[in-house]
């Protein structure tokens, strides 16, 4: 599978969000009903315009999107005044998976990273996933961390 | 103790520092000799002109900064082009520590996620601090995920 990661325009977004919300976990978050699609659309133009964030996908030979990840770039104080790298929001198509798509996408952001001056890179990868704590774990990541959420709406999350 | 958060000017800086270079995991990895003190000037101004960027200090009643955290409120498409607040570098003052400076730091960070319609908080903490984990879990927050990091030089930071 030849596979082409660049940075994701407004025309991609209907398949973007396909891929969120075909996911095991995605699907129980998104919306694919016309009356959300407003709010999709409202979020692309601010992480577009925003430098940074960078909403990227992967492109199959066919032109077809078969993976997306968005990456933020953070100033820190510490580490002595260090920007960091995070991915989030890391999914490859489902009938794509298993094919290195994933290995791309996390390749890139790697690049993108040094290239900025990153001094990490860091994501959470939800503990129901523990074949992408391996995945990660292979490019090098080192879970040494606990990645804590609190959801504000989380009943009406749980209703869905 | 009386406590004020506000968020933190230039002036608090060379205290938010001292704080950061105090702590047992800080201390690797920051460095108060002069020749540094600039990184944190510019990464100060960085964080101080962005918008989706807040850094925090906690005050006692002698106008000593006693505790800090940075805020960032990251757009993402997915919950349906949610708005997500994360909190990270939060530190407390080793002397004042166990007497809710904390806790007060995490009040501050909810009620600023609410009011900018963030539909969670996240953060990442060490492994090494299991009492954070249970500071966080009794705010309300759930340890779902693995929080994985890849520094980029990792060698420099050990020799250190």
């Amino acid at each position: 599978m030849k596979i082409t990661i660049r940075r994701a325009t407004k025309d991609d977004l209907i398949q973007i969000i396909r891929i969120l919300a075909s996911d095991k976990l995605g699907k129980l978050r998104e919306d694919l009903s016309s009356e959300v699609s407003e709010n999709y659309y409202a979020a692309f133009g601010k992480i577009d315009k925003d430098s940074s964030q960078m909403l990227v996908v992967a492109e199959n030979e066919n032109e077809e999107i078969v993976g997306t990840m968005q990456l933020s770039f953070i100033q820190y104080l510490s580490y002595r005044g260090g920007l960091r790298a995070q991915a989030e929001t890391v999914f490859v198509r489902e009938d794509c998976r298993g094919k290195g798509v994933g290995s791309k996408l996390m390749m890139f952001a790697l690049d993108e990273a040094k290239q900025r001056g990153a001094h990490l890179i860091q994501l959470t990868t939800d503990k129901q996933r523990p074949e992408a704590v391996r995945f990660y774990e292979k490019l090098g990541f080192n879970a040494s961390h606990e990645g804590m959420k609190l959801h504000f709406n989380l009943k009406s999350e749980e209703d869905k």
